[in-house]
């Protein structure tokens, strides 16, 4: 079998890229360790980026979207007694858009039912060959056969855990990461959201995230150790542990109802360098991950899906192979400056275990200068909405 | 012996508010444990904000100042490779000014001795008293004496290491530290400084700062070892890494020359709370220290003097408490915001000893970002020549 392209890893990255290949005659093929069930039945974050939306437009996949999506013009950041608005408009002429990971993820399966496009879902021993010469293949078992794959590129976008990134030789990456010493524990749950907007909130309990999904599917999050477990939080407990941590009008206006979804996620900072190896390219969390803070996830996975459509059309169209030659060094150049601010909003935001009082005085101090420098805002609002790609 | 106020420390802090007062008929004595020459001996920052320099025209001390100050309207910071010039006119409308502090001590003695007041050097023992109901007084021994001088009000201007913080109970106090890892080996010399603004560099080997007191007094630093001694730094040495550490052009350019002084300062961030202990406002030094990155000391210290020189004006003028009840909030609302300017500055640009691959990226991504955000020049110039009071 041959194709211009094999795309690893079904997750929204892989099929946005191949979406958008497909739409300049562009033939990828996608492998998925698992089954299309499984990946649209992940939970994500749902704030996108503006250069997200135009990505999804250009493939031809935002219909629903721009139905759906809900713009935000700003979002809440509370400490304790005080409360800052970023204005998102103002500070940085456009909105995000929230729309749920899951129903990105939905959106590029029809539309890959409806252009055509090969899928192998529930791959399995996906190895990669020959990245360093000018005839890459891919080989793996799918419904019980060994199957191979001769391609010009590979793009691996099969995630943190996936195949791409340890494909690439130890002695020729260099791996960078924090783990950060506390957890996230999400509610899904089927109820108004209690703000019109985002409500990120520090409190001396934690810090606590009010977010949404739709008007009628609101997701809260508290910080817990990494230690803890799900087991241990009732919804009981829940909703009267994320009341004590945001702002008072807002947990007296709070609709609870039952969770449809319950989970904790590490919190983990990660990026490996270089992003292309030969003809093998990285693409969003198998190269970098971020803290959910900022909810900079898929947003940063799209740059990468930008800079790499962008080099592989000039290919395709004429060999040029500047995009391709830069990629690396583009992508990285923005994912590194991503990396600053979630880390940065993660550091603001966020109780430490060791955490001196002089580093809380730190914390309370920038928000006083935030909610005081419209400079500092617009930093914040800037990073927020989109770096430009 | 009585006078209005007592003012414990005759350094530049204690001296301001001295002259403000007599410039309002307000009779302050200045207690001072050391000669007049040891204060004026010592080295200390040469980066004025205007506010500093409005009180000091106020005090109506600015002559000498005003004729030999030079104004910076940018500074520079280089990270590596990289350079971002910070242009303070653009970005906060104002410059800084370079003039010693040495100088502005020099300035303060002359004027107190042109107008009159008393100052007592080389006291001892001094102790506060009554600073909790409306009759304080101090008592001190000078030339062989045990004195006593009885007064409405005691400003503590005596710095980290005076008697006035330490004269408020435990139980009332509560102090804020952070240690770095690090200390700063300076050397002033009788050279041209190398570039007409100030570099500030951060290199793999470690920070340094090109400073300057006038256009023959260069002042340079490079961070060292927390546990280093002068005897470890000939000036060749010193010079040699100093040229390691800074852009290739200042490197090639610096005129160096023999050192006139060298020392080696920690980095300390300090605060105290409250401010005010009844009777007694603690100023500058006294109550908070920072870092010398961003040249915060004595520019901190000045917004003390603003607010308790206002608040006792009043006091005097027509028996308004306004001003000195809020005194202690007012000063720390906006010493919080300098401290993490002074922290977030040296976090930047500092190698830490622990300090990761990860963490080192964040200081390139955050320069970076400055480099290309007009909006994090801003906020960063707004802080640099100084919030508003």
């Amino acid at each position: 079998m041959r194709h211009q392209i094999v795309i690893i890893g079904g997750g929204p990255s892989g099929l946005l890229l191949a979406q958008l290949l497909l739409k300049q005659g562009i033939d990828a093929v996608v492998l998925e360790r698992q089954t299309r069930a499984h990946v649209l039945g992940r939970i994500r974050a749902g704030v996108l980026e503006m250069g997200f939306v135009d990505l999804m437009r250009e493939a031809g996949v935002a219909d629903r979207m721009e139905r759906e999506g809900i713009l935000h013009d700003g979002t809440i950041l509370s400490y304790n007694d005080r409360e800052v608005r970023i204005d998102f408009r103002k500070h940085a002429g456009r909105p995000v858009t929230i729309y749920g990971q899951t129903e990105v993820t939905r959106d590029l399966y029809e539309a890959r039912d409806a252009t055509g496009g090969t899928t192998y879902f529930e791959v399995a021993d996906v190895t990669l060959h020959g990245m360093e010469g000018d005839a890459p293949y891919v080989t793996f078992r799918h419904d019980g056969k060994d199957k191979r794959i001769d391609c010009d590129f590979i793009a691996g976008c099969d995630g943190f855990h996936g195949v791409s990134r340890k494909s690439i030789p130890d002695s020729v990456r260099k791996d960078y990461e924090r783990v950060y010493p506390f957890g996230w524990l999400g509610v899904l749950s089927e109820t108004p959201p209690v703000n019109h907007e985002l409500i990120y909130a520090s409190s001396d309990r934690g810090f606590a995230l009010c977010s949404m999904r739709n008007m009628n599917l609101s997701r809260y999050y508290v910080q817990c150790s990494a230690e803890d477990r799900v087991e241990n939080w009732s919804d009981a407990r829940f909703w009267e542990e994320l009341r004590r941590r945001i702002p008072p009008d807002a947990a007296e206006r709070i609709v609870t109802g039952p969770s449809i979804e319950k989970s904790i996620a590490p919190l983990r900072s990660f990026v490996t360098e270089p992003m292309r190896f030969g003809r093998l390219f990285l693409c969003g969390d198998a190269a970098h991950i971020v803290p959910p803070t900022g909810a900079k996830g898929l947003n940063s996975a799209a740059s990468d899906v930008y800079y790499l459509f962008h080099g592989l059309k000039a290919f395709y169209a004429d060999g040029n192979t500047d995009g391709l030659d830069s990629y690396s060094q583009k992508a990285l150049d923005r994912v590194w400056k991503v990396e600053r601010f979630s880390w940065w909003m993660t550091s603001l935001l966020h109780r430490f275990p060791d955490q001196s009082a002089f580093d809380q005085k730190m914390q309370e101090a920038e928000i006083a200068f935030l909610s005081e420098s419209e400079a500092a805002q617009e930093a914040l609002a800037r990073n927020y909405v989109g770096l430009p790609y």
